[in-house]
């Protein structure tokens, strides 16, 4: 049955935009760059959202809402962050429209003009650390453990849905501390969080590791990353947390006294997932079918199909589901019986792989007269008939193992796409048939921007868990401490 | 011990103002009119949005999210929409900075201006009616049941914590149908759960009814609300829902085919509560000590405090409150224990009495000998001791206790606060005193505004189950069908 996607051979950026608009999960708005999330596609990310949001409690946050609005004047206090985030903002300059002349439409009102700008918030450190200074005073006060849920916007011209859009969904974290050290280990503990529910919920594995001085955030002292490999061997950046050191503390005079009455700065860190985490999970697994989703995020894990000729056949059909349907959900298993009778089953069949659910059982007359029920799974498409006794427990089973495959099956990608190059030469000739390259560097920001500039390819991370190995870098032949890994990147 | 809140009789909005400070629930923000949510409050908020949440997709809703901002002309398409909300808006002019020529500050860059203005959305229905058009072309795309959580704006000039704030959190459901009957059906059933939820939930008992024509949503053929009674005995609208009729299909072009392919155009409805009702959960139930909440959305139900002199008694108390905590855990009861050294047990009692905790169990050496607990509600302040064998059933029972009676204390309260009023001259003698006014007006715009412009009080809904005995208006004497509800509101 056709189901208008490009193949992955053949043409890879058409497959992803055609997965996404058939799999109904969003499309993009008449506001150029912005998105609509659409139901499907939401309540995947509602699974992600309320997974990460438990995590986060678990490590001891509490969620928080802070303005949409960044006085303009806050974008320039902290030196490096203006840098990068005060550029391709959404200004808010008047407060008012009113009826043109015509009586027809509405124009700006020139009267209600502000007096300082408003930015549409890119990332919420200024705004945040200008509040936290009226909430610190001693460190009695710390640590501050908060997250937020929220939209943030970076105007693009070029977007992707999912990927890259003007407006995003995200959760920011934004926590403050009296010591260094416990600053770094919160940086360190949510990178942690990250890469589990990146590995273990979204059956997509990552590399953790720290960026290079240049692909820092603006402001930060260090930035650590997850980086997860697609389909076509491009990186995607899929979350970062970031050692603020004291800059914000510093940019919005936030000190707290410590246990002698010793004034000093506080230290900060911040980090963050968005809605591009839906961009990697379609990439991640999708196939030339449709979506292919990891049972724990999928809104539907179990869907029953009934194939009938008479009304009394889809009776009885529909009893046998409803309560095996039952049972699944007494085990919290997400189940569906799709007896709409104005599509055909070979339609719900295609629809259902298109949408990535995991399991499909589909059971007709003479499966109802043998006891037996046909079990279809999304990730290897095997079929098979079994017994509607026990198939409680068989389908639990089911998921778990297709959870686990799609992550294996995803480490051997990255494995079968990882490559260590020993000359400039040899990476230069590799680097387009995608894939990490594991290399040695210099270390400088100099080398690493020639490489860029003559080859499209960033050093993701510099690895935690990579080969400690020293070598000489593969350009200027300096020493290196380590291999770090460069790809060409979403 | 000085709370810092002023009494409600000496100063009702101040009285506000401190509980929501007090109480640590929320802040002004330095952008006018933006509001910081602190963890506390968000706390509540996000036990309501998950309550409602439930209960929407029990009622066959599901999220998905569309645009932060909508272009200027899509305000102006639906006539009467374009006076309520292209008003106090914030317009982005322009969407890139730049830094200022002495470096230090950045500037609005002239050259990123944008063709069209954007407006931060007010509301949704236009944004949204503009993408249902793609969806919507037969009657087998009906009904679409979505419901969006999201944060809107509206610019105000004179704000309030919660109750008006120039951005706010809320869901807004926008439902499209193939018949009147089925719009009209929703809009009433989602007033039900608007109803239910603050009944049962809230513990604020509501009148649900329909605004005059005047008070209507802008854009809307009917309007319902649900209005609840404050304790100075002024209204709060907590809820409305609007019956759109065709005029968003009409405005952008929506139509569908029917089962014998006529082209007709779609009915609407849309719904919403906001973080308002954060303010009327305040002002429903709080005393001069503090927040008082209904145990249902409590974040904390029970805190434990451990009233000890040596480390030995603190390891005692701490392993019996422990022991109790987790077997209220397993009930599903929010449970803390606060142990902390650095707070005397007095400051203690009056945080959590200031933050409306409603069960506070302190345990001293004493009553760990004789095998005793003190149980304080937060609704009436009585203490009890009683034995720690039983207590998690004496404690479940007593937050459905405490439930019910704020439920019942409230409806008490507006009950005494609910008058007939047969005279204009009585109505204006006691309209200043607070409280309902039950009374007949003729119902024209014009008696309507000449009431609202000679007392402020304005016609709160025509209720449904209002008394439907006919009578003449107080103001003209003309006929009257039923009595309205006439009050001063926030």
């Amino acid at each position: 049955m056709s189901k208008n996607i490009a193949t992955r051979e053949a043409d890879y950026s058409k497959w992803y935009n055609d997965i996404v608009h058939q799999a109904d999960l969003a499309e993009h708005s008449d506001v150029k760059g912005c998105m609509v999330i659409k139901p499907y596609g939401y309540a995947i990310w509602e699974n992600m959202r309320d997974v990460l949001d438990r995590m986060f409690k678990e490590t001891g946050h509490s969620n928080a809402y802070f303005p949409l609005f960044i006085p303009k004047s806050y974008l320039s206090k902290e030196a490096s962050h203006v840098e990068g985030f005060a550029k391709e903002c959404a200004v808010v300059t008047h407060y008012r429209l009113k009826a043109t002349a015509d009586g027809k439409g509405v124009e700006v009102d020139p009267e209600a003009k502000l007096q300082e700008e408003l930015i549409v918030r890119p990332t919420s450190e200024t705004i945040i650390w200008n509040s936290y200074r009226n909430w610190i005073q001693s460190y009695r006060d710390l640590p501050i453990l908060i997250n937020q849920w929220a939209n943030v916007v970076r105007w693009e011209m070029r977007t992707r849905l999912f990927l890259r859009t003007a407006e995003f969904l995200w959760q920011e974290g934004h926590t403050a501390h009296a010591t260094k050290e416990e600053a770094i280990e919160e940086t360190e503990q949510m990178l942690r969080v990250y890469a589990d529910f990146a590995e273990n919920f979204m059956a997509m594995p990552v590399i953790m590791g720290r960026k290079t001085a240049s692909e820092r955030f603006a402001g930060a002292d260090d930035t650590l990353c997850i980086e997860a490999m697609m389909q076509d061997g491009k990186a995607l950046q899929a979350g970062t947390s970031h050692f603020l050191g004291q800059n914000f503390a510093k940019a919005f005079d936030v000190k707290f006294a410590d246990k002698q009455g010793k004034l000093d700065f506080v230290w900060a860190t911040s980090w963050g997932v968005s809605t591009r985490l839906m961009g990697a999970l379609v990439m991640t697994h999708s196939d030339d079918e449709g979506l292919v989703l990891p049972p724990k995020l999928a809104p539907i894990q179990v869907v029953a199909i009934p194939i009938y000729k008479t009304e009394e056949e889809l009776e009885l059909i529909e009893e046998k589901f409803k309560s095996l349907g039952n049972s699944l959900k007494a085990l919290g298993i997400r189940f569906k019986f799709d007896g709409d009778d104005n599509k055909r089953p070979g339609w719900k069949f295609n629809e259902y792989e298109l949408k990535g659910v995991p399991i499909r059982l589909a059971m007709g007359p003479r499966d109802l007269e043998n006891g037996q029920v046909e079990i279809a799974r999304r990730d290897t498409k095997e079929k098979s008939s079994v017994p509607v006794e026990g198939v409680v427990e068989h389908i639990a089973a089911l998921l778990h193992e297709i959870q686990s495959n799609l992550l294996e099956r995803s480490k051997r990608h990255r494995e079968a796409n990882t490559f260590r190059v020993e000359t400039y030469e040899e990476f230069k000739q590799r680097i387009d048939e995608g894939g990490f390259f594991l290399a040695h560097w210099d270390g400088t920001a100099e080398t690493e921007e020639l490489i860029k500039n003559e080859t499209k390819a960033t050093i993701r991370c510099i690895p935690f868990d990579g080969p400690s190995e020293a070598g000489v870098c593969m350009v200027t032949g300096k020493l290196s401490p380590q291999r770090v890994i460069f790809a060409k990147a979403y």
